[in-house]
């Protein structure tokens, strides 16, 4: 039975719920799967817990899945999640105060960096601490997309280059293949020609209620944010960075050296939206209703053409150089992109190989389950002896 | 530089495309790929081909292209292919009416197992060489499909038990990627509630045919066949026999039990069908009229309704028991099936975490290119030190 020792960064939503998933499915004390994730340490802002053998709390499913409940209760009143840290705390082996790299250098000392693997669940820059596992041979998986679109070409080159050394699948539709699709036809020689998709549930979902037309811009907007499905601020959505970071991730991942400054980003709503980018939220919230009359005519305009609009990212290559875009963009209701559903997202891409019918892949981009989920999947390839 | 060192089983159309695309991308001398692809046998019906240092005509692009266009020359002129049988009887090393199993037990020998890949490029019962290499420790590729589909349940799950050194992925889809899905779904306890799918490229573009309503079925038939999209006897497509074993193959991936035997497969034509299944090719396309009148209705009615109707092969589970069948359905035109193009494959797939919106995958269903350059792909997931 060969383990996969894991420490992971990060104790937010998607870092408890990886946390329940392997005490509910991969421990190793189940005894239910070959290659078993047995979590040895657990890392946060305020220190982190180390126990070569393997943390307490994966042994019990329901006692994680309380202070998942907890956490959650505390969050939805406004208040800070305290109850993993607070169990962290109770914990001997724990290190208040301690950094990832201490705790790095320790693992280093102990002759272990081949045998852990890092996993990143937060949203920080953490490149450098990506650097610095790489470099001395270590393993990483990373939800997080900061280390592979924010870095220079040559960082991502250096994080990316050992397959089974680094995986960053969840960082692009929450793990759903397009990043594997992509490196494995880098690695055969299958030149990419164009990458095409919706990346963006939240923006796919506007589009849909736009369409529909029973309600403004600003109203979709309110009403996404008071659901849960929009950033605390729906301007991060809006702006289409989020959509930039992945698009520039699977460009580099074809093999195009991209990078974010050189993305000719259009925002979901172009005009004016730029002048909005310094005021609070609640202002935002406040004067969003200004594009109103603008998005509408674009979304009854398509209508008209029996088309709709979506918020589409596109890698094209032209002169041997690549191009990446993003915008609103008119689609046939019975198109690839088109015709998505909800919050679905979808890559289209067309390769030396894949030159008549394209590589077609649809799956939820977001969701803190699926993540998880799929972070665990990625596990899998920097096993070892991965056997059944 | 680590070499990934494979002996390819048939000189048919895959087995010649994949020996010319290593030949342009892959070979060693191209000192282009860190981990390229040294062909060190080549083996066929008539004997084999056994290099340890890697065959002479992989350093020849060309030289394989034209063995190729010459083999595809004598096919179109209803002759055998011997370019490429010519070249191996002209090595040295070729030993004249050797086996495979010989070949197998001469690298066991030298102690080599462990260095070469076998990559099966036939649609020969293999299961048992399979066997031989698997129990030996051995490595395979395999883009035929009777040693997944038509094997024992216990076979099945010895052949497929080690993720480094069994790659299946080409025996459903061409290689797109569905295997590795459900793979992964499986290995992570992500439990598969249904797989519906369309996996038969021929039976799709006879169904877009049949809906556009100008040709009658016989007519369709006759002109797939006579453009080369069907099986050389259509029966084969018809029969629904082959779709069959993909979605056993998928079935059994997902971690369920299921036999072909216990498949509930309609064929195209359900009724009268069987009755005609032992006549000539030739007496069965002149007979084939009979089943004109009973699909195009089929198809006016679907139509009527707004829909489409799709060759859908499924996996329900009932009572915690996994139902297999096969047959025509009608589909909403803006359906994930209903709005297949052309001969693209489509499977769409739930499970426990992609409960809401499901995973869909589409693309090319056959292609010797497609399905050549996606037997290199899973050649990757089989190297040990897989770096880019």
């Amino acid at each position: 039975m060969a383990h996969q020792n894991v420490i992971t960064i990060g104790t937010g939503n998607i870092g408890v719920e990886f946390m329940a998933q392997v005490a509910e499915k991969d421990a190793p004390h189940l005894g239910r799967h070959p290659n078993p994730t047995n979590i040895v340490g657990m890392v946060n802002s305020n220190g982190w817990l180390y126990t070569p053998g393997g943390v307490a709390i994966q042994n019990s499913p329901s006692m994680v899945r309380d202070l998942q409940s907890q956490d959650r209760e505390l969050v939805s009143q406004g208040r800070q999640r305290v109850a993993i840290k607070d169990w962290m705390r109770s914990q001997q082996e724990y290190m208040d105060g301690g950094n990832l790299l201490e705790l790095f250098e320790e693992i280093r000392r102990q002759g272990l960096v081949d045998d852990v693997v890092f996993v990143d669940l937060t949203a920080n820059d953490l490149t450098s601490f990506h650097q610095r596992v790489i470099d001395s041979g270590g393993k990483i998986v990373t939800a997080n997309k900061i280390p592979v679109a924010q870095s220079s070409w040559d960082i991502f080159k250096l994080l990316t280059q050992f397959r089974r050394r680094y995986g960053f699948s969840c960082s692009v539709m929450a793990g759903a293949g397009a990043v594997p699709f992509l490196r494995d036809a880098f690695d055969t020689s299958d030149t990419v020609k164009s990458i095409e998709g919706c990346f963006s549930g939240t923006l796919g979902k506007l589009c849909n209620l736009l369409y529909e037309g029973e309600i403004t811009f600003s109203e979709a907007v309110k009403q996404l944010k008071l659901g849960g499905d929009t950033e605390p601020d729906p301007r991060d959505d809006l702006s289409g960075m989020d959509v930039a970071k992945k698009i520039v991730i699977l460009a580099r991942t074809a093999g195009y050296h991209v990078d974010l400054k050189g993305v000719a980003i259009e925002p979901f709503v172009p005009d004016g939206f730029r002048e909005l980018s310094n005021c609070s939220v609640d202002e935002f919230m406040a004067r969003a209703s200004i594009f109103d009359k603008e998005i509408a005519g674009k979304f009854e305009s398509a209508k008209k053409q029996g088309k709709t609009l979506r918020y589409v990212a596109s890698l094209k290559i032209e002169d041997d150089k690549p191009i990446v875009t993003l915008g609103l963009r008119e689609e046939n209701l019975d198109s690839p992109l088109g015709s998505l559903k909800g919050n679905g997202n979808k890559i289209v891409v067309y390769t030396s190989a894949y030159s008549q019918v394209p590589y077609e892949l649809s799956a939820p981009g977001s969701g803190t389950h699926i993540t998880a989920g799929n972070v665990r999947r990625d596990l899998l390839q920097l096993l070892q002896n991965r056997e059944m």
